[in-house]
């Protein structure tokens, strides 16, 4: 064993101090932590990056947390991730943190393959997800956990007002529908579910790949399928809400004007 | 008057039907517009640039918001900009876009002058700040406001337990102070009353321009200050808690660690 | 005067010793400073922010710059700022640092009131400029200065081969062409003359405000001049290519595609 | 076969016609398109995702490229990714586009596993790397292929200045090493051998995880290690010119200043 780590034993631990402020922290711990993940999915594992956010509550008189000990636990982690991985390791985190509380997040780019309308070719859509969760000690000492998924879809929109008023063409544009899902413990929902949730009400969905013939559908297809940001936002809530699978919801859709240099928003909340 | 837009009038407004898919929406309106401000403090006025997220609730039976008033509003501003700006701007959206709540918010670059601690040279320290304010029309028909600050704070922290266990030197970073917080509507609270409630915590606050007395005094007085993050955010929590014109406040510290690729946070929120 | 700096000048001063590794460094300076800036401009002075960079180029044989002096002639700036600024500071910066060589560059938002194409109601555009200037002292000791400016415009973009193909329709997105120009060093070039080199060439410009008749107009003249992003960069190259005032250009045209979720992008680069 | 699919052979193919202008495209393709990637490294294979670039070079005479054979060309990639990737993918590119001249670039995350230095617990520590190559039919109609590879390293740097002058304690914090470097077309290097050029002469390495005696070591070791950004990218250069495989580098250092909200930095380039 290496004597300079012996030797550290011995070191004083500032950390574990009493503090006398009287004031607890709700969360403790590291952001912006990347990690290599091999995502498992419906349509097969893909590689990507995780960015991960790990914290625990901090209770009044206690000085600090262990830092190092939430990158020990990360490092472990090298098995294809799904649903399930975020709820293993914040369970597996509160014990190892002497936590009551604590919450792990992770942020990483989804690939989904996609078959072009048209041509059928096949090509790779990426998102952004999330998932999340939050585990607390009840009081009879066993863990409650509360799973969460955020997925970005970026899809187009094409504006029903310059549709109407004008004698040709209508202004469209990328936008992005941001979904922000509670879901029930047990519940098997996928990335590819929540996905189909906004790109289903879009004007149209995107791919990576599209020949000329699927040029003409989309173009098409949005045309005939106008919708204002408040129309885009109402009917992915509409989905949402219909889900027995989710138990609250926050959506918001954002369009990247382009006829202006800024954005049109919406956002509905909802909790059953 | 241009005839072009005398036919106009008579345009569909597709906007004003009805929409019957009973989903009120919360916020909707626009976000990422830039717009430049003369910011009137304490220490005089100075130009910036504001971006500005504008927005209103829409009942269920409505389809659509009237988007280009949210920018007509914006264009008459032209006035020096303090904390009563945003609150008049809600005051006069609200009837504009016949909506019964609202809520405004810009952020832009704060300057404050400020004196190097020893040789007294002068120089700009630079902060991100945000304005909010949110208003709904009560039972009685009059105005509710709520009014919120946010400043991002860059300081140092110097980290206690490097110190401790070092046999010299100790490892410090620049971290970000960022508090939010919610006033008495007619509270006299200026932007650097909040950066200092962050600044005096710190183990260094920082300065633009510095000669060498000046780096040696933040050296030695930020290794005679070490901070936790930990610290860092229990100590400005209880300023603000201490505070009388603050409601309530959500505080966190995040440090960029010169020793990790990855940042340390803690976040405390309150309501009193 | 303050002791304790006049004992500083007595501080060892590690910048100004020898440096014996033989390797000239062209560029050390600052960056990321922002500094508040009254703009000057055809339409009137507005306010906005600067991000400076500033560097010198250090011979083989010195150690190290002095930083504080970057900031200490920027913290001096306060007057209102147009295409000599950068000029004028470029020249004191030189001797200022003992330095032959030296490069100052600093990014601002600027803002161009423009009448909608209908109405006629007038709203701010905003746009990402950058002046630039190089400084040189030649064999006969005086100074050659090298003038550059930059801006990215957002347009909006129609794709020929979309109308060309489908039914009724054809998608749009916003773009970005961004311009990067070298002048000759008395030229009168406004940021507003090279914003409208590339705004008079894309489907169709962009405005802040627009009523029902304006985006009418809007959507019926894009949709009458499709541009491919080869399109778009060609015609603004000519553009620049016709300018005297010119000297070299690199242009750059971005499609923010509404059917895809990655862009398309040409660039051109000429020199005279 | 979908008789979509062959209806839209008969369609007008509008990149395809003559262009009149006379103006040659260096560069036109597509960007920002991720895409899966599973890396191949001196310490075995990681997950990631790259962000890619890819274009060619449009004569006068043609008026626009065939977008979706990049994104047709990628969709393809699936082995994992070393230094051999990025010029096989572009020795395919140029037929397939009938150019004469073409680049492609992606951008990843690159993880090295690393023992910290006292207790050798290992952790990954992340990079933002770029493989790049341009081809180029030459006068015999083969194809000349440059190979370059940029590394982005985030390391420590501490404070000759502060160290001297102050009685205890030095300013340090977190900086990038981004080296950018043309390598000889079958030169071996890994992006570990790049990463090791600049993390030798840091004022110290970083590490994902360290456990108390690690940071003892980190700490001291980096007060008995001071740099200017100067000395960093000097000393960083001197490595890169040494290296025989490399032909030509452009290396930059920046601080991202512990006692300031700005950065100091410094930039050598070098052609052999």
């Amino acid at each position: 064993m290496n004597p300079a780590f012996l030797k550290a034993s011995a070191m004083p631990d500032v950390q574990s101090t009493l503090d006398e402020r009287a004031l607890p922290i709700e969360q403790v711990g590291i952001r912006g932590v990347r990690h290599p993940l091999m995502i498992r999915s419906a349509t097969g594992n893909f590689p990507s990056v995780g960015t991960f956010e790990m914290d625990v509550a901090l209770p009044a008189h206690v000085k600090g947390t262990h830092m190092s000990r939430f990158m020990a636990l990360l490092q472990k982690q090298d098995d294809a991730v799904d649903s399930t991985t975020v709820v293993a390791l914040v369970k597996e985190m509160l014990p190892l943190l002497d936590a009551k509380q604590g919450h792990i997040q992770f942020t990483y780019t989804h690939f989904v393959k996609k078959a072009a309308p048209v041509s059928g070719v096949e090509s790779l859509m990426d998102y952004e997800v999330t998932w999340m969760a939050n585990a607390q000690l009840n009081a009879a000492g066993a863990m409650d956990v509360q799973l969460g998924l955020r997925a970005q879809v970026p899809v187009m929109s094409l504006c029903p007002c310059s549709k109407e008023i004008s004698e040709f063409g209508a202004h469209n544009q990328r936008s992005h529908v941001t979904m922000t899902v509670s879901l029930e413990p047990n519940t098997q929902m996928t990335v590819e579910d929540l996905v189909s949730a906004a790109e289903s009400e879009a004007s149209s969905e995107l791919w990576g790949l599209l020949k000329r013939p699927d040029e003409k559908w989309v173009t098409e297809h949005s045309y005939s399928n106008p919708k204002f940001v408040e129309d885009l936002v109402r009917d992915v809530a509409g989905n949402l809400k219909a889900d027995q699978r989710i138990q609250s919801f926050v959506v918001e859709a954002e369009n990247f004007e382009s006829i202006h240099n800024h954005s049109a928003f919406a956002r509905i909340s909802h909790s059953k």
